[in-house]
């Protein structure tokens, strides 16, 4: 993202720091939610601990940066862009942030599962669900870090396969605690880890909502797909036609 | 809260304007999470359906706001408390959105969970965790229309007892899905109301932060209570040493 060039220098390099803060938060926040996922996978409880105990750094960092943009917002009076990239930024922080609390509830759960390894026979349904989730969430960051928002706009569909992969994990627990109900404990913790793959993922798309704000300066909250892409990335729906016509 | 007097009349309007559409959308969620509970607690399936449709409003309601924050940030450059006014409510609209849509899925599953009554068993519980987590919101929201930064520390000590009512909750879900393997799936689904309820207390907490940031002009999220009540609430302390003497 090319930020808007200011006479004042000074101006220029606090926004710029801004947002390198951001990325270097959302780096911290997808290598929560890498480990989580892995120590969970892999039965891993030194990893889980370490998980639970950076957080707070992630949350020292949600905090230096909120004062950073009422700073800006009190000393610069930023308009226009300016206004946009800094509003995003503090929107953006609480997902970021959350997402945090996310991998840590996944981690302190996924300390309990270790030991009696209760997610091997979801293994395959929790790994998909996983991919897919830090999949969203690495996209997310990404479009983020280069201001893309026609990659944002894509990962906004993503949700309804999040949604397949956790109806599928979830029917698969049910039958694993009707066959024996010694593993019900076990099995609505991973339950609950899925839950909280789900949100990260929720978060995360969130993220890309800011994205698009930010670029287009339009708020495509709670705005359906189809009418974003209608109206702000016309040229997705002509290269649709395209490859229609072509096939 | 008596909102900085400006020379501009039109400026303490449009403050005054903002403060007032976040009451109007703490009513609304209020009142979706009420209805929500009540589906669920009386299996009614109109009400439910009735919380699911009511979300559109509560969306719009946050972009409107969203919008005139910007707007203010834009023409009337605020400082200082006008300022932390303006963030404050942008950051708590989203977390009133957000206790808008777990009443959403709360209402979605007592849809699916009226026909069978499955709540039956954990009615008990899960009118206690309810119950409690509505007051939590109830508190948070009248702590914001005051701007009562007291009250709000108040409720940030509540979160030890939602844990306490969710783990009962939790526990006794277990001894049913072990006693009837049947009922399963459908105390799943009073397992995710649970933790729908827990979400909006946390949801209704943050915004208690944001209460005390306003008020006090300091950040207090993650950090421990007990900071808090010492280094901006000592009068608290003071109370309780009293107390404690008295006593």
């Amino acid at each position: 993202m090319e930020l808007g060039q200011h006479i004042s220098q000074r101006y220029n390099e606090e926004l710029e720091d801004i947002r390198s803060k951001v990325l270097k938060m959302g780096g911290m926040v997808e290598l929560q939610a890498e480990n989580a996922v892995k120590s969970l996978l892999s039965h891993d409880r030194g990893l889980a601990k370490e998980v639970a105990t950076t957080d707070s750094k992630i949350n020292a960092m949600e905090m230096e940066i909120d004062e950073d943009c009422i700073r800006v917002i009190a000393r610069r009076q930023p308009t226009a862009r300016d206004l946009r990239l800094v509003i995003a930024v503090s929107k953006v922080i609480t997902d970021l942030e959350r997402i945090g609390d996310e991998a840590e509830k996944i981690a302190l759960y996924s300390k309990k599962l270790a030991k009696k390894k209760t997610t091997i026979g979801m293994h395959a349904d929790l790994t998909h669900l996983s991919e897919l989730v830090l999949n969203i969430l690495h996209d997310s960051l990404d479009a983020f870090a280069r201001m893309d928002a026609d990659q944002a706009v894509k990962i906004l569909g993503s949700d309804k396969q999040v949604n397949v992969e956790f109806d599928n994990l979830s029917r698969l627990s049910i039958t694993f605690m009707m066959e024996d109900p010694r593993q019900i404990k076990g099995t609505l913790r991973v339950n609950w880890c899925a839950r909280s793959l789900e949100r990260i993922a929720e978060h995360a798309q969130n993220i890309c909502e800011y994205v698009i704000f930010l670029v287009k300066g339009k708020d495509v909250r709670h705005t359906s797909l189809e009418h974003i892409r209608s109206k702000y990335f016309p040229h997705d729906l002509d290269e649709e036609t395209e490859e229609n016509q072509a096939g």
